[in-house]
């Protein structure tokens, strides 16, 4: 049997039941954005790792090596972001073919770098070491909440307002862009940048988790088809998502238009906007709006609700249930 | 510049100074088996982490999906040995090239599972992808220790008896016997088990450390010629080794006497024996002797001194200096 008929999920739900009697009370596993760790009487610790091959995630003539250093990090800050935490410090392992100019190297270091010192986050360790053909990038980020207080995938609760930090599809028209070699325009800098440099939501983590009332939350790296779906399992809810409130940029909805590619498609099952999704209890919903836009400058995003039901996504567009063909990117497809 | 005129050391050497601002204070970075971050006013944590790459590391056709599974984790615990720590949790991130068949997967889980159940340690995260041709596997780990008791490299003082905890150059023989393809005998099975199925030192670490008189310690990764120098660097020392000292087994003396292999120069930098590599006290050698024996059933090696003076091994034999054209293996040469 080849992976790819399992897919990703079905070989993780393989292997993680054999491992369940290890874990302690005091830790919890696989199947959020990051594990946590109880340290002290008041403080836990979340882990979080993620690997980057060229060629599957990215590729090396199209992304420039300071971008990918600032990614590589920026996709594992993300996952702190998404649990309320702050970083503590990240691991890099990289394994590098020969051909690789040093020169290159230390652009993704500076890269890496400019994100670390933004953020303050120490470069504590790693691994180095030679590739045959195709760089890997493994990082791995320890972060830090208060006790009890990452905010979980199983939180959701019924009549919960769903929103979004930011606009979605912008990363995934980047990657099309990049995979389609369309005429470009203007906006095409704009929608490539947002690929290949995302921002993790570091700032608006830590404000939002310091609601109680703020309930899951998880950072959108599969696309809101997937990684909502991710939270409904979780919490053993459904939700409706109005399609018409998904938030779009100027450019992606100019050049998208111009291209006739299905914007709906790319911010909902595009994937790595890197931005947080929320779900928050109704009557907290509008001082929690007010309250993030005094404090960032920008709106919070309010695209759906959550129902209690069966785990699943019912899309609206004016009223009426809107399909889908796709559901969100899966990595062995 | 490529990378190879510099080397894994070099490039790190380049980047490491650029973070040094970014590190608290109860943060030790870059330099040692393992980074250590204080978690209270009792526990440290350590964190070490590695990038295993397809036909650098291992070739897949030669090593068990079972065994590499054992080997991507006891590779990381033995850098948790180094320290005198004990395993908290682990985190997997393997690329996976479509061909590859979730049998193989499976049984590579189950060789993890088998030794993260022999040390209590839980998997508690990860990431799992695609990769274009190569399997890429990054494991970090995470262990604790008391705290301000983690043994470092730094450590060693003069006068110390230096001590390795077993055999060197199984390991490594397994490896020639894989490119060389000599006449098989009855030895290479063992040796090849060695190359494949390292056993962390973990019980040792934790044992050795509970002695104030134990100060430098090491994992044997890349042949104590190398990671002798280590030490040997962090603690501003010399040594001197007698390669008569250095324990062989009787299946390596007697496979590569047949094959006229240099024992001696597999022994000190084949590298993979991951081994403890320790520094002692002198005035307590004797009684830690008798006393590891006594726990473990087995001897610790004396293998040579450390004196004061520039860093340097300088290897004897019979007395008079013995000559190498190699020191460790290096990644990138």
């Amino acid at each position: 049997m080849k992976l790819k008929e399992i897919g990703e999920f079905g070989f993780i739900d393989r292997f993680t039941p054999w491992f369940r009697d290890l874990i302690k009370d005091n830790q919890i596993g696989i199947g959020d954005d990051c594990a946590i760790i109880s340290v002290s009487d008041t403080e836990d610790w979340l882990v979080t790792t993620d690997l980057l091959m060229e060629d599957i995630h990215f590729l090396r003539n199209a992304i420039t090596p300071w971008q990918l250093g600032y990614k590589s990090l920026a996709v594992n800050l993300s996952d702190i972001a998404a649990m309320g935490g702050s970083p503590i410090g990240s691991f890099l392992s990289i394994g590098i073919p020969e051909d690789i100019e040093v020169e290159n190297l230390d652009a993704f270091m500076k890269g890496y770098h400019d994100l670390s010192e933004k953020y303050h986050v120490p470069l504590l360790g790693g691994d180095t070491t030679k590739s045959l053909i195709h760089l890997a990038i493994n990082v791995c980020v320890i972060g830090k909440c208060p006790k009890g207080k990452a905010k979980k995938r199983s939180m959701a609760k019924a009549g919960d307002i769903i929103y979004v930090t930011g606009n979605l599809g912008d990363s995934a028209a980047g990657l099309k862009i990049l995979l389609e070699k369309p005429d470009l325009s203007a906006e095409c800098d704009f929608l490539l940048e947002k690929h290949h440099k995302p921002e993790p939501r570091i700032k608006e983590g830590l404000f939002l988790s310091s609601f109680p009332e703020v309930h899951a939350m998880i950072d959108i790296s599969d696309g809101i088809a997937s990684d909502l779906f991710h939270i409904l399992k979780a919490s053993g809810k459904k939700a409706t998502v109005e399609t018409d409130k998904l938030p779009l940029s100027k450019e992606l909805i100019k050049f998208a238009g111009e291209q006739h590619w299905d914007m709906i498609e790319l911010a909902t099952a595009g994937g790595e906007d890197f931005e947080l999704l929320l779900t928050v209890a109704p009557e907290k919903s509008s001082m929690l709006e007010s309250d993030f836009l005094n404090h960032f400058g920008k709106p919070l995003f309010p695209i759906g609700t959550i129902y209690d039901g069966d785990p699943h996504v019912q899309w609206m567009k004016d009223g009426i249930e809107y399909q889908f063909s796709k559901s969100g990117f899966n990595h062995f497809v």
